[in-house]
């Protein structure tokens, strides 16, 4: 954008008045007010709960991150997973350690078991896209009614049971807002299927650490309602030392990677919206306040 | 099968000059001698190399398995084995035991690796197709010119050090002939890409034990021509325990599961096989016994 001047917010100095557009991820207290010229807030990321909890969040569109390098990464995260879960490959690196040839029972294949995403934005649409191609029985639950793709949605409160009991291993891809935090709990794990191929219910989280109940998914998974757990998220990051997810045996822990903003890319993709904007175009992933996403 | 008799070669009693069909895997000498009404010998499992080196193998169609669940596991094992290798899953294992929070390098996207499919059957060809759904880079290499499903495919020999050059992920998919027998050596490694994004070139085995020289693989893993390598398979199975492939830090073990067959699925498609050759239609997947696959 060799047409802006970029200054770095509470580092350089500048006049505040001619600030028109900040691209941030968890701004300090004060540091977005007396902005006069704003017309944007960017979030650095495809998640905008750091943003939202500013308080005095200025009246200006508040743009999100969504670009396809991210998506792809996330829907690798989780086929990576379910396909993990799915071929049992704890399992076989145990039996490697031990020099085991274990030939015991073999895997299910990806069409006996159903694996349901909670989140039908653009990361669970590709998410599920992508575990479809590899043969999962595939649904997803959204919070208001979508239409699907060649798999069943289920949405709002009344539609979570059914989505639940139909679902091995549940992909959390959710927002983070009021409505959902803490919402993988006890009570949730619980409604899951019992019945599946894979010996228990499955949970992964990607979305945010802030969605899950570590102590319940700790106790889940020691009296049997969970199977094992794969987490890139967690309620503090980085995950406290004393934590037991990191030696739970039966759970997977990941350093908040599924999917890594690239800085060029992000970069590109807030230039590209500021020449829209200036073209007298709208700004694409502007966030609704009342959603919170 | 209710209007034929089903017997046990070599264990129950019984007329052998009635038997019409022989479903085998590797069968004992002269167990196939003596059949004078034979029509067909079907193979129990998608390779026949344990067939094909039978001594007299009688002049009659052999036919093989070839199933979508058969190719369905063998795509899942592929795609999970190589987005393991993408996403360094094997970093974050350790990290995890060792309760590191690893931010340190972010994985590369799948559109920045290649992956080189040896063998282009129906089994290469779902699992090309899926990893281009994914995301990844995919050639394929063929010993004889084949049409291509949006990927490019190199064929015999002068094709092969064009694909190896190309190659950050190497995935073995061939059947095992005289002519595939030790191919995976010091000397192929060699010519794989050096120039990629995953910190040197990467193996992955799930055709046949034979294709690979084991002690090569060892070495080229110590000296750094390979980065690491996945097996399913091995020159001799079950792997023995003294093999340095058990512990090796770069080497994954499996006990050749990649694809199982099932039973049933197996059972199923001989009695189709044998019910469309009474109705008067020729076999499908007969080998062509000059190519020996």
């Amino acid at each position: 954008l060799p047409e802006h001047d970029i200054v770095v917010l509470d580092e350089d100095d500048f006049d505040r008045n001619r600030i028109r557009y900040v691209a941030t991820w968890g701004p300090k207290p004060g540091s977005l007010s007396h902005l006069p010229a704003l017309e944007a807030v960017f979030s650095l990321g495809a998640g905008v709960d750091h943003l939202m909890s500013y308080q005095g969040l200025p009246d200006v569109p508040i743009v999100r991150v969504s670009q396809d390098d991210l998506t792809h990464r996330m829907s690798e995260y989780v086929v990576l997973h379910c396909l993990m879960h799915l071929r049992d490959q704890r399992r076989f690196d145990a039996a490697q350690r031990a020099k085991h040839w274990d030939q015991d029972r073999a895997p299910p294949i990806a069409s006996e078991v159903r694996v349901g995403v909670m989140g039908s934005g653009v990361l669970g649409q590709d998410a599920a896209r992508k575990l479809k191609v590899m043969g999962f029985d595939v649904a997803a639950w959204s919070r208001s009614p979508k239409s699907s793709d060649g798999y069943e949605i289920f949405s709002a409160e009344e539609g979570l049971a059914a989505f639940l009991a139909r679902t091995d291993i549940l992909v959390s891809l959710l927002p983070l807002t009021p409505e959902t935090r803490g919402i993988l709990n006890r009570s949730l794990f619980g409604k899951l299927a019992r019945d599946g191929r894979l010996g228990g219910p499955i949970l992964i989280n990607a979305g945010r650490g802030g969605l899950q109940v570590e102590e319940d998914i700790v106790a889940c998974l020691d009296d049997g309602t969970l199977k094992a757990a794969t987490l890139d998220v967690f309620q503090t990051e980085p995950l406290p030392q004393d934590s037991p997810l990191w030696t739970h045996p039966q759970v997977t822990v990941t350093p908040h990677n599924s999917a890594v903003s690239d800085a060029e890319m992000t970069a590109r993709y807030i230039a590209g919206q500021i020449r829209r904007h200036e073209a007298g175009e709208p700004f694409q992933n502007v966030v609704d306040p009342r959603r919170g996403y």
